[in-house]
C-alpha cells in the first residue's frame, strides 16, 4: 500500500484531498498535518469526515511525513518551499498545490509572491503537473508543481489553438469567474457570506499572480513570439467552479478550430469537447475532475472566436488534478478515485 | 451482472440515480425512460453525466423494462402503481421512490393523494425501505417502497425514543426544512430562483403529505397509543439538505436518551449519532447517504429535548437509500456504490 | 434641523442606519464613528452609500457626538454602556440598538453577557424599543433599548395571545431562523460564504442570549405565571431576513386568535396579520420595517397553533426600529423614512 | 396629480415599477394591468405590496388606460406595439421597457425578434430614453424606448470613450454578466433554482438580441465606422445586478480614459465614475438608479483597458430609469422617487 500525507490539511483543498485520497483505493491515507488545529481529530474539525478520516492532525513538521511515499502540500504560497528540499532527500514524492514551484524563473515567481524563493534550484527539478500537457514528464518526476485553477481552466482552453499556431497569441483575451471558495478557508471580511451572496465583482483587475502562469505555459508551447493575453478574474457567489470565456482571434478562419481541439483531446478521459455552440455550466462538472471547453466562432472574420472553459476548481484545478498526478506517477489508472460524474444539482 | 433500470429519469431523484447506479460495481445500468425526453441521449439532457452514461431516453412503457433485474421508479405519485403490477409478474424487482406504496391503508393514501390507487392489494407486499428499521423484510422483498425525505430525517431522529418508549409521544414537534431540489425538477414559478433566492418561507403548514408516512412507522414500533405530531415544512434557498429540528417531551428525565440512541444505531454505517451537544449542518452530509442527529437535552425537566437531523434529500433521502435497499436485497456489502465522505464545500 | 450620530456605523446594523438615516427629511445625519475605520471618508468604506454620505468615520470618543441630538449604538455588547451615562448628561437621546440596556435585571444581564455591567443604575430608566407595545414610554424617554432581531419577530407573535391570557404559556417553542446577516459583519471562519452557503444549521441549540429578553417581555404582559419558551436559531444561507416559526397551545379554542390578533395590530401601520392560513416569505419584508404575522390552528384541540412571523432583521429588528422609536420620541409621522415597500425580488 | 398606469404589472419589471412608483411623491398609481391575473388585488399576488398598493389587476385592454397621464410598458416584446399607438392617441405619455421601439430600423428589428412589427411607423417617433445621452429629446418625447438593461450598463460604460474617439471601434468585447430575474418571472426550467444556484455559464455566446441596440446607439454618436462589438452574456446565481466587464483598445494612450470620463459624466446624478483601478460590485448599486463605472489601464500599449459597468438590472436598466425619464418628460426633479442608497447587504 501507498502512504500519503496531506500537509496543510485544513484549508479546501486540503480537506477535497482528504475527501478524494479516503476512499482511493490504492493508497493509504497516512498523515494529515495543521499547525493550526494540530493535535485535534480530523473528523472533530471536519465533520463531512466523520466515520471516514482517522487521523488527528500533526504539525506541518511531523517526523511522520517522511514515512509517506507521497506528500501533498496545500497549503498558501511560500509554505512548501521550506519543507520540500528535506522530504525529497527522504525519497518522499512531492505533489504541491501551491504556487511554489509553478513558475520556473525565481526572479519572476519572487516579483509576483513578493518573497524571496528558499530553493530556487529546485524549481528546474519540478514538473508541470497538467498530465494533458506533461503525462510523460510527470510519469518520471518527484516534484509536481501542480496548476492553480485559473491556469488550468484557460490552459486547457488555449493549449490546441497556439501549440498548433490557429490563433492570434498577441491579443488574447480570458475573463474568468471563480466560485468562492478559490479564495481558500480563512475569516476574511472580503468573504463573509453577506458580502459575496447577492453580488458579482471583478477583483485584481490590474493583474493576478496566475497570469505569468499561465504565460508561462503556452510561451512553452510555441516559438512564435510572446504570449499576450490579458486576464481578469471576478468572485461568483457560489461554493465550487471555474468558468472561463476566452475572446481569441483566429489567423487564417475559425471553421477548423473545432476539429483541431475534438483531435488534440480526443483521448484525454478529463477534457470534454463539446459540440461547436454549447453552453457548458460549471455545474456540470461539480466535484468531477473534467473540463468541458466548447467553441463558438465568430460570425465573421472581424470577430474573435469564444472559447467557453470549466472546471471545479476544487478537483480539476487542485485536488483531482492531484491525484491524477499521482496516478500516472504510480502507474495507476489515470481516473482511479477521479472518475465520478457531476453532481447535480 | 445485475441489470437496473430508472423510470422518470429526468427528476433530480432520477438523474441522481443515473449519477450512482452508474459508478455502482456490481450493476449494469441498462435502461433509463422518459415520457418527457424520449428519444434523446441521457447526456444531451444532463451534460454532468457526459462520457459516464451512454443511453438514450426510452418510454416509460418500453419492453425493456421487463429484461431488468430492478426498476427503480422515481416518478410523481400516482404513475408507479400503473407499471408495477406488470413489472412484478415479469420477476423484476421493483424500489419506488414516489409515495405509491408508503401508506399501507389505502383510503389514507387517496385521502392525501386525492387519486384513487390502482393496485391496492399490492400495499400489503411492499416493504417500507427503511433498513435501520426494516432490513430483514428488505432482505426478501420484491417491492419496495422507498421512504421520503422528511419522513426519513424526522423517523430516524424519532425511531429510538418512540420504540422505547422515552418521550410522550402525544406532543412531538417536527420542524423542518428542506432545499429546493426536493421541489423537484419542474418548470413551476415558485421555486424560480429569484423567487426563492433570498427568501424563506414555510409551506404546508396546516397538513403536508409526509405526515401520514412517518406516524405510520411510528404507530409501528409501539403500542402505548396514536403519535400526535406536529409537522411544518419549509423551503430553504439551497438546493439539496433536510434539516429536521425536533421537539419532544421526555417521560422521566432526558439524560438517557443520548445513549439509547448511540447503542441504537450502533451497527448503522449511516447513521452517526453526533456527541450530545453537537450541531449537525446539512453540508456535512451533502452527496452521502448519511444521517447525522444530534441531541439537546432541556434545561431543566419542564423543557423539551431538542433533537436535530440531517440528510441529503436527493441520497439517504431518495437515490442513495434506494441503492442501500438494493444492495440488501442482493445480499452485497450495504455501502457498494454510496459509501462517499461529505462534499464540503 | 434634528442633529443625528452613529456609533459603530460600520457593523450591518451601522450601514443600514447610514443608509436610511441619510435619505430621512427630518434629520441631519451629522456623525458617524468607527474606531476600526476611523479617519477614512464613509463613502470609500461602503461605496453604496457614495454620492449619499458625506462624512468621514470619527472615533467613539469623539466630541461632536456632543453636538448630536439622537446617538444610534450600532456597537457590539457592553460597549454603549460606557459612552451613554456621559451623553445622556450632555442632554443626547440616545437609542441603542445592542443589548445592553434591554434586560433590566443587571445580574441576568450579567450571566448572559459575562461582563459587569457599567451603569446598571440605568438600566430603570431605560426603555425597550417596541413601539408595538410602549409607544407612550418610547414618547418620553431619553434612553431606549431597540429590541433584538429575533426578540422583535418573536415578541410580536406572542403578545396578543399572551397579553389576552389565549394560550398556554408554560409550553411555547420558538423555532427561529435567521439570514447571515445577523451574525455581524466581521472576518469569522464560521460566517464565511463557502461555510454557509448550501448548508443549513441550528446553533445554540442550548440557549440563545436572545432567550431572557423574550420571555423579559412576555411576562411583563401577563401576570399568570413564568413564561416558559424554548428558543432554537437556526442559520438560512441568506443576506437579510427572520423567520419564526412559533407552536403554542390555545387554551380553549384557536378560532378566537385570528380576530384577537386582527384587532390588537389593527392600528399598527408595520405589522401585518395576514388572512389565517396564509405563508409569509421574508422575501416579502425584505427592506421593510414590516412584521407579517399568519396563524395556523391545529387540526383539533391537540394540536398546537402555528404562528409564523417574518422580519427583515436589519430593518424592523434594527435600525428601522431604531427610526421609528425616533420619530415617536420627535412626534413625528412614526412612518417617516421607513415606509418603503418589500424589495422584490 | 399625475395618473399613471403600468401595463404588464406581474413581470420583475412590473413589480418594481409598482414598488417604486405607489410612493413617488408627484404620481398616482391609478392602473396595473395583468392578463394572467386579471381580477385578482395587487397585493394578493405580491404580498411585499400589502398595505402600499389598493388596486385590482385589469386587463391590457382596460378602458381606463385611456386615463392615465402616462402609461409604462413591462411586457414581453411583441406586446406594446399593439397597444401603444391607440394610447398615443389618446394623449397617453409612453414609456416602453420592452424592446419594441428600440431599434429605429424595423427589419433589423424583425430579424432579431422574428415577429412583424406593428407600427413601424412609430419607430422614428419614439426617443430612446438614455438620459445621459438624450436627455434634451426626452423631454418633448411622447414615447420613449426604455433602454435594455445590459444595453445600459454597456453603452454608458463606452459612451464617453466612443464619442471622443478615444478607442478602436473595430475591436470592443462586451463580457457582461446578469442576475437572474433579467429572465424574467415565469415558470422555466432554465431558471428554477437547482438550476442555476451553484452554477455558472454563458448563453447566446453567439448572438443576443441586445447586441443591435448597443451599436446602434453608438454608432449614432460617431461618424468614423462600424461598432464592431462581441457581447457575451452570462448568467450570475444572484437575483438582482448586471456586472459589465468591457475590453477596450484606447488610440493614443489609455491615460486620458479616466479624466474623459469623469468629465462627460462630472453633472451626471446617476452615473459614478469611480477612482481609476476600483472594482464596483453589484452589491454596491442594488435597488438603485446608479451606474458605477471603473477603469483600469493596460499596463502597456498592447494591453486593453478594462472597463468595469455595474447596474441593477431592474432599476438603472429598467424601472428607475423609466421613472428618471418620466421626471424629465414632466420637468421634475430628475431623482424623485429613485434617490436612494445602494441596500447593502
Amino acid at each position: 500500500m501507498i502512504n500519503v500525507g496531506v500537509v496543510g490539511a485544513t484549508g479546501y483543498t486540503g480537506i477535497e484531498l482528504l475527501r478524494l485520497l479516503s476512499k482511493h483505493e490504492a493508497v493509504e491515507l497516512a498523515v494529515a498535518t495543521s499547525n493550526s488545529e494540530k493535535g485535534k481529530a480530523v473528523q472533530d474539525v471536519f465533520p463531512s469526515l466523520r466515520t471516514h478520516v482517522d487521523l488527528e492532525f500533526l504539525g506541518h513538521d511531523s517526523e511522520q511525513l517522511k514515512t509517506c511515499d507521497f506528500v501533498f502540500f496545500a497549503t498558501p504560497h511560500a509554505t512548501a518551499m521550506h519543507h520540500v528540499p528535506k522530504l525529497l532527500d527522504q525519497g518522499c514524492k512531492i505533489i504541491d498545490l501551491s504556487a511554489d514551484f509553478r513558475i520556473s524563473n525565481s526572479e519572476l515567481w519572487e516579483q509576483w509572491y513578493q518573497v524571496e524563493h528558499a530553493c530556487p534550484d529546485l524549481l528546474s527539478k519540478a514538473v508541470y503537473g497538467l498530465p494533458e500537457l506533461n503525462r510523460q514528464k510527470i510519469k518520471d518526476a518527484s516534484l509536481i508543481a501542480n496548476p492553480g485553477c485559473y491556469p488550468t481552466a484557460i490552459t486547457l482552453a488555449l493549449l490546441p489553438a497556439v501549440e498548433k499556431g490557429l490563433i492570434n497569441i498577441g491579443d488574447i483575451i480570458a475573463d474568468a469567474k471563480s466560485g468562492v471558495s478559490g479564495a481558500g478557508r480563512k475569516a476574511a471580511l472580503a468573504t463573509q457570506f453577506s458580502e459575496v451572496s447577492e453580488s458579482f465583482k471583478a477583483y485584481s483587475a490590474s493583474g493576478h499572480r496566475h497570469l505569468p502562469e499561465i504565460t508561462q505555459t503556452l510561451n512553452n508551447v510555441q516559438a512564435e513570439s510572446e504570449i499576450n493575453l490579458t486576464f481578469v478574474p471576478h468572485l461568483v457567489p457560489m461554493n465550487r467552479g471555474i468558468f472561463a470565456t476566452i475572446y481569441v482571434k483566429p489567423i487564417d478562419h475559425a471553421e477548423g478550430l473545432q476539429e483541431c481541439y475534438a483531435a488534440y483531446y480526443a483521448q484525454e478521459e478529463f477534457v470534454d469537447v463539446m459540440p461547436q455552440g454549447s453552453h457548458p455550466d460549471t455545474a456540470s462538472v461539480r466535484a468531477t475532475n473534467s473540463c468541458r471547453i466548447a467553441l463558438h466562432p465568430g460570425k465573421d472574420k472581424s470577430q474573435p472566436t469564444v472559447i467557453l472553459s470549466v472546471i471545479d476548481n476544487l478537483v480539476k484545478g487542485a485536488a483531482g488534478q492531484a491525484i491524477q498526478n499521482m496516478n500516472i506517477m504510480l502507474s495507476l489508472d489515470e481516473s482511479m478515485g477521479i472518475a465520478t460524474p457531476g453532481l447535480a444539482p
